[in-house]
């Protein structure tokens, strides 16, 4: 017996076509930098335009790349920041059947150059910003065929193309290429935390899924009435898939572009009336500063439509968590990575308890439960499931409609990350995490920056996340050194906060005895001006061990 | 290039062992009958358990079915109303592999031997109230090999198996058979409002991607926190597909057995501290009187927790719906057919419009907008839309990734309902609409039942739905009679309000003079006691027609 459904292919055109046949005048929003004030700095100006607009120009675009020899499955590079043209890449794409390839526009031009010719890219579309970075990187990516400036570009660069003037001599109409849903319409590098940036390609079915899942009420409860900022950039994992949720359910969409601090964001969230917003924890740091400078100051933002900011990418403290309730600004933890593109785990509080109590934190500041279609595992060395207990760590792996099993042409790394467990195919993180009797998970470290002292495992992240609950400590990184006993021990490398004493090392030990056994304590404390970060804000542990290789415990 | 996402098939194993790992102390409560009262009506009894319990049951039915022989593909029956042995049903048959076919209990015995015999269902589940009539279909069903009694047997019925003793044999683990995600997984027949019921066969991948979209904030909004009860009959179209979607969130379920009166809704919803409950017209016609009963009478329910109630199936006044509100029982419109699993449009109100407005009560009298993944056309009798003004009337198409294309050996019935559009294949739905500017359909007509005036269509859902506002009038029906001038005309057949005055030919069309072109009003009113109803609650046209063939109008 067959089933008598029809064959209906989950495609990123469907998404297009849903938002401007139900919602053509909702708005997408855009701060772009619209010349420079005197120091040198951006000025921003605001761009406003709808979903019929954005949809017809993304048709527009896929004509031109037809009209340039694009062919399907052909990767076209996009080197940008959050923008409505960004927004119309997304679209004009993946729709003519290639492959939207978002670069990573803060990585040095050398990676930059591996992930390109990696790629092999035929066309680049940049923003006019970067513009002064091309001659720099075209003469070592041949593959590039064809260069097209996005915004306004104050000198015509000789060579390349004008974005708007370049989609602007096509049709508004597109004949749509038969698309498969397993077809390939994006790739995404990971952000080379712990090495080379290592690629992935989703297909139009993955983009899809995860769209409908991280739409759902428990997930980031996305509809069309909400006003959606993603802080997170578009050229990092999609910014969350959030372009394409956004889309899907019809909400408005606005776009912070280069203007990521705290006022800026501020600023753009009041006024666009924002319900939901996306970032990682540092983002969210400078808005809770701004914020809270802003009562004091006596002229408080209206952010009171804003119900949600979804942080990940990094583990959010829980001392952040309640910072941003005391100031409305309720943080919703999620986890991923560019390998599960990236929605695995958002951590809803389970029914019944109260998001605001200590019970409720406790919940929020881990990563939380699987969404549909998203399963995970905590195994130990001999792939057992590690007990549910919140305490015993393991490393996890994960399966699911959107999770990649293997980089692209990279033989080595995807062997190194594919597991085989009941009969089934997982992908292995990277990540240490415990899993507690309700099955939430929590982040205990990158596998790589675990400390082992004695045999036994200590959680930086965990550390971390206590010592920013500190109220000197604006942030704390904790690496392992080696020791000649011990095999390795924690060292807290610390950020006190503006007009705040150093603590000492008994005083943060004290503070720290509270939650950990005394042998997690970390054995030595330094101070640093900041801590070194990845081109998307996290912690970047490689840099710091570096830095502090030749540190020595005092016997 | 190739996307480098796994294979993970969308199967109905994933929706179950999430609730379990997930919510595995999340509650299904169902009404059951626990004896009869002196006038021989049952009497409920409640029944509770857990998510956790509920996945172990459905194992071990799906070891019993294969201890039984049940091989992939294989139908299994149920006949059945809403309880928890019926979700276990849901879950054990198709996780074994096999067809859940979920009969509809109010056929005929004529109808249910036709679709059994055409179904060649192997093993049929059925509730203890309804084991008084297996002696005559039993002699005329010979695919049926095993009959199992569901619920506590009075008198043990010789060579029938009791389901808790059946299941109760074997183990609560159970090896998952590989599944594709285009297997069959359940089916069902149309409700045969205009005909015999026809066959749809649905899949693991349609009940999955169903489930997603039915949950998402837009559409059912339905979410771990929430406590669902489905007034909808598990027998008919899965229920709506909820309790596949309240499993997959973790919410806890509510099931009202045979008890569907106003008084045992209103006590279960407050009881269980429904959030949200799904059903027809006419029970919720019913739930209204009831609370405004018991409002009257100083003994008012508490129903706050309730906060959608979905209706569908046939058209919801807006006078209806604007006694829900007054209420606090807010209805939302949703439409959908058994060929569509059922869930294609629903009305959320557009952003910015109050849903308690004029404005918005006009949106939500409407069918509204279809969910991601499904599309629609209102098209003419060239198959070219009609236009979107919200008055030219159209055959619904549909298509989505959970339509029907065809319908179960049914060659005829396939090919009158397959129709090619834009080199896609569409289903046509039988059903007239109207689609406005903001792409809002609204239901006229079935096609059959639409009256053809002049040359004109006259759509009787708009005048059935205007009567029912009127003060005097509780149901009304319109049918064509047959005019030797216009060919059709409309016949109004009316229940009056107990206690009200019939209201005269004049008085009636003077009310409906403010909203309808002169030629449409009706030329003649009956008044009946009651609209001949289908099994599931619609009104019988069919059976109208017959009763009033021989009516003439006076010329
Ligand atoms: N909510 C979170 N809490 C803690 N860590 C998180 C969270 N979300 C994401 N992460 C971390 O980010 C990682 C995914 O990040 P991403 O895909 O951007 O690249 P990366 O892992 O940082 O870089 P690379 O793989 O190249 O080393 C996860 O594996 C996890 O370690
Ligand atoms: N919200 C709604 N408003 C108006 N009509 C509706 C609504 N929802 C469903 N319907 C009607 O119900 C039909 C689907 O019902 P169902 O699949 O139960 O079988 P049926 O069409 O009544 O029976 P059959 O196809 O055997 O004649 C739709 O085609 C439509 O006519
Ligand atoms: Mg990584
Ligand atoms: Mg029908």
């Amino acid at each position: 017996m067959h089933s008598t459904i029809m064959n209906f292919p989950l495609t990123i055109p469907h998404i297009l076509q849903r938002a401007e046949r139900y919602f053509p005048d909702r708005e997408v929003v855009s701060l772009i930098p619209a010349g420079v004030n005197e120091a040198g700095q951006p000025i921003p100006g605001k761009h406003k335009y709808t979903y019929r607009q954005m949809a017809a120009r993304a048709r527009q675009l896929a004509n031109a790349l037809k009209e340039a020899g694009i062919q399907k499955g052909d990767r076209v590079a996009t080197f940008a920041v959050n923008h409505f043209r960004h927004l119309e890449a997304y679209f004009g794409i993946p729709i003519a059947g290639a492959v939207l390839h978002t670069v990573n526009v803060r990585l040095h031009p050398e990676q930059l150059v591996y992930i390109i010719n990696h790629a092999q890219d035929r066309i680049l579309l940049i923003d006019n910003v970067f513009a002064r970075m091309l001659p720099a990187l075209l003469p070592h990516c041949p593959s590039i065929e064809k260069v097209v400036i996005m915004g306004p570009t104050p000198q015509s660069i000789p060579g390349m193309l004008d974005y708007d003037q370049w989609i602007g001599a096509q049709p508004t109409t597109f004949d749509f290429p038969e698309l498969d849903e397993n077809d390939p319409a994006g790739m995404c590098y990971t952000s080379g935390t712990t090495g080379h940036p290592k690629g992935v390609v989703y297909s139009h079915r993955s983009t899809v899924l995860h769209s409908l899942a991280s739409a759902l009420p428990d997930a980031l409860n996305l509809k069309h009435a909400d006003s959606l900022l993603p802080v997170v950039p578009m050229f990092h994992v999609n910014a969350w898939g959030l372009p394409y949720t956004a889309t899907m359910v019809g909400a408005k969409q606005v776009f912070a572009s280069v203007f990521s601090d705290g006022a800026s964001l501020a600023k753009l969230l009041s006024e666009e009336q924002c319900t939901r917003t996306a970032g990682v924890p540092t983002i969210w740091m400078g808005l809770l500063q701004e914020v809270e400078r802003a009562i004091q100051a006596g002229t408080p933002y209206d952010l009171s439509k804003l119900e949600m900011l979804v942080v990940g990418g990094s583990a959010a403290p829980e001392s952040l968590i309640r910072a941003g309730d005391k100031l409305g600004l309720h943080l919703f933890h999620a986890w991923g990575m560019t390998e599960t593109h990236p929605l695995g785990t958002c951590a809803s509080v389970p029914v019944g308890v109260d998001v605001e109590s200590d019970e409720g934190y406790h919940y929020r500041a881990k990563q939380g439960i699987p969404v549909p279609l998203v399963e995970i595992r905590a195994v130990d060395g001999d792939l057992n499931e590690v007990p549910h207990d919140g305490k015993t760590m393991g490393a996890l792996l994960v399966r699911g409609a959107w999770v990649s099993q293997e980089y692209y042409n990279n033989p080595e790394g995807s062997r190194a990350t594919q597991v085989r467990l009941d009969d089934q195919v997982w992908f292995d993180t990277g990540d240490i995490i415990t899993i507690d009797e309700e099955g939430y998970m929590a982040i205990q470290d990158r596998a790589k920056d675990l400390i082992k002292s004695g045999g036994e495992w200590i959680s930086s992240v965990d550390l971390e996340n206590a010592l920013m609950g500190h109220p000197a400590i604006a942030e704390a990184a904790v690496i392992a050194t080696p020791h000649p006993r011990w095999e390795e021990r924690p060292l807290g490398v610390l950020v006190v906060k503006p007009g705040q004493e150093q603590p000492s090392r008994e005083d943060l030990n004290a503070f720290l005895a509270e939650k950990f056994a005394k042998w997690w304590l970390p054995d030595a404390y330094v101070f640093v001006e900041q801590i070194p970060r990845t081109t998307v804000g996290k912690f970047l542990k490689r840099a710091l061990r570096d830095q502090f290789k030749d540190f020595r415990l005092e016997q």
